[in-house]
């Protein structure tokens, strides 16, 4: 090992070179452009050699996009600890974090490219359904209300959509996004309180913990603004 | 004609007629289910004849697909009169009919089945460009700022995964999600104002227009009655 001669690397060792090679392609470029001759370049190994490890481009993606949806899932985790509005605005920020970090290689995913199958669909909602099971223990909630878990799931494709346009151009700072996706939930929450006493029940226990400038208070006072005339 | 004889179709007549009786079925089944024999059968045609018209199951699908987008399109066409939350919610009662209409197809195709591929993506974003492009024409906004356009476009989303979350299991009656989705389109709205002076100027134009219990309104006084103690 101090020879200067290179150690061998074992099966799994070198398989997990290999996703970590192919992740920070296929998050730099849309992974269509990305060839195995680049990868097997990248990792200082054979073209032969890749396929050894991996029957084709597909399964090397899938594994990538394994390990990355198990390092979005990861940055989900949050300490159950203040004010619950500050917990989802760090959450946004490793958010916007990943998708900087996995820009080219996360849109071309999320529009559905070429490589989007069973494999990766079932990644996509398993990394959805962990940030749905991280929010509800967030608001202590065990057996969500139909109206609840709407709002939850239907806000995390928001901040999946809002991702999206952030990439495209980035015309709008991200910093200013992650605060405009905490208040969007605090906005579709009240929307949809209006219809269940379940939920207004709820939100009212939230803001009981939450300072006085939370997320709901402000937009409250905003919407009056905007809407004198 | 009269005499009882089936009348021979022309080539794009009976182009027609499979490219509905296929979308009928791949609305009401998810589309890999739905077998060129079925097709044939409700076509009352053979198999053979099927394929002498369309190369394969794939084709037949993107036809029926392009017709449904056409429809789905053709809904949001609204007349540029009275109050902008009655004419969204007009068209978000037609977005909700065209979805149960074709629920079991919508999903499929919107959660990624195996058939998505480059067709069916860009007839998807056809769609959400239409859709796009009508709210802006009714806002009278030719050159959209970046927050409205995120706004816009997010919101487009958010109406997608609020359709596909009704549709599993169709636990919220859908007159509701028409009216909160208008309420959540004029409360992304307000979020995003707080940090754009040409959106708060743009929003005050419309409000000027509202009668007094406008979606804005309404949800100011229900965000004070929640954050209040």
């Amino acid at each position: 090992m101090t020879t200067g001669v290179r150690r061998r690397m074992g099966v799994e060792e070198r398989r997990q070179q290999l996703i970590g090679v192919a992740l920070e392609l296929f998050s730099r470029r849309s992974p269509d452009d990305v060839s195995i001759d680049e990868i097997a370049a990248a990792a200082g190994i054979s073209r032969p050699l890749v396929y050894h490890y991996f029957p084709g481009k597909l399964s090397l993606y899938e594994a990538a996009l394994k390990r990355a949806s198990e390092d979005l899932a990861g940055r989900f985790v949050e300490p159950h600890e203040g004010p619950l509005g500050a917990r989802l605005l760090r959450v946004m920020g490793r958010f916007f974090d990943f998708v900087d970090e996995h820009g080219p290689g996360f849109s071309a995913l999320m529009r559905g490219g070429p490589a989007v199958g069973s494999t990766t669909n079932a990644l996509i909602d398993s990394v959805r359904q962990a940030a749905y099971e991280q929010i509800l223990a967030h608001l202590q909630v065990q057996d969500p209300p139909a109206r609840l878990e709407l709002i939850v799931r239907s806000w995390i494709s928001l901040a999946e959509s809002t991702a999206l346009i952030w990439l495209d151009g980035r015309r709008i700072p991200r910093a200013e996004l992650e605060v405009q996706l905490v208040q969007d939930f605090a906005a579709l929450a009240a929307v949809a309180a209006a219809r269940d006493e379940e939920l207004t029940a709820l939100l009212r226990r939230i803001f009981t913990t939450e300072p006085a400038d939370n997320p709901f208070t402000d937009l409250a006072g905003r919407l009056i603004t905007l809407a004198s005339p």
